[in-house]
């Protein structure tokens, strides 16, 4: 008899499960043995599917990022006729609004750091280069080299993301919503002019 | 008898011991048990001079803060003659060389939550204030209002930051030094064109 179905629907329980917890009390929530007595199995099972609990919240995370890459995705065609700093404007506040409305869920994409000396899988990185592919689509026209490209994606995202991060962490104190939103849009505001810029200046 | 020298003496040492904790462990090892009993006091005196033991990581914080004032007041005036693209890039990468060098006391910074319902003291946002005003007088010849340049050097700060935190926590993976150079010179160099690129089209 073939066993794999049921692993199989396994598995997907104890994600269901784990995925439900983040969201609703975050990471610092999730336990292997309350996992595995959810979902009506052994904390060993738990650790025979997913490698440890390590490797259940990067399943979770997987889905996180699968979530946020849809929204992204969807934002980036609406906005694909728009200017440079129009579209890199779009993704920004797209990635602001999932921060504030999956909160919990995208603070645990950033909170989760592996045991030492185990790397993150590969498919999550693919993930994550996918979503870089958004940004590094809209820098196409203003970054011919796929090198400086791609470190510009990940510094424009970096820069939102830090703005976001401190600002729902209260950090830097007195940050409103309102705030936050100017920030946002003056570093991508900023950089946009500031590429387009370069390339008028380099022609 | 006056008893402040000695209460004086006390809180300081206590601020030491802390302040070596979370150099050499991180803030996860800040306990209170510990800390009384290497200053050879009770932790009852400790929750006492320091109203618990979020006040003592305030107070080491307050030294970190203090001490990335100076590295970064040093730097603005030795920049002081550059463009404003100068200026900005001296203040990001001595804050990457901060962040890299007391790594451990300059997370802390970011790491330490209050209790609930207890806010940041108003003298640590203070010192956090004097911080950003190092960016915002590099801004003062492109960025007249004050409310912008306020929010202006926030988003610059946090820009960096994220690219600096993402890098140094590996969250994006692969990223080295010299990629994470890159990316804060092209976040400074985007936003310090842009910047200047306003000022030449609203002239």
């Amino acid at each position: 008899m073939d066993t794999q179905p049921y692993r199989q629907r396994l598995e997907a329980r104890m994600i269901d499960i784990a995925e439900r917890v983040i969201a609703a009390e975050g990471i610092a929530a999730m336990q292997a043995r309350r996992v595995a007595q959810e979902a009506d199995c052994s904390v060993g099972t738990l650790y025979n599917v997913f490698g440890g609990l390590d490797g259940l919240v990067v399943a979770v995370n997987m889905r996180t990022l699968a979530a946020l890459g849809e929204q992204l995705s969807a934002t980036a065609r609406g906005a694909e006729q728009g200017t440079l700093e129009q579209q890199l404007m779009a993704l920004a506040l797209a990635y602001r609004d999932f921060a504030v409305q999956q909160n919990r869920r995208w603070r645990a994409l950033f909170e989760h750091k592996m045991e030492p000396g185990k790397p993150v899988p590969a498919s999550y990185r693919e993930a994550q280069a996918s979503l870089f592919a958004l940004v590094e689509a809209a820098l196409r026209g203003v970054i011919a080299d796929a090198t400086e490209r791609f470190s510009a994606a990940r510094a424009l995202f970096a820069a939102v993301h830090g703005i976001v991060t401190l600002a729902l962490d209260n950090k830097l104190g007195g940050q409103d919503a309102a705030e936050t939103e100017r920030q946002v849009r003056f570093i991508v505001s900023a950089a946009a002019r500031g590429l387009a810029a370069r390339v008028m200046g380099s022609a």
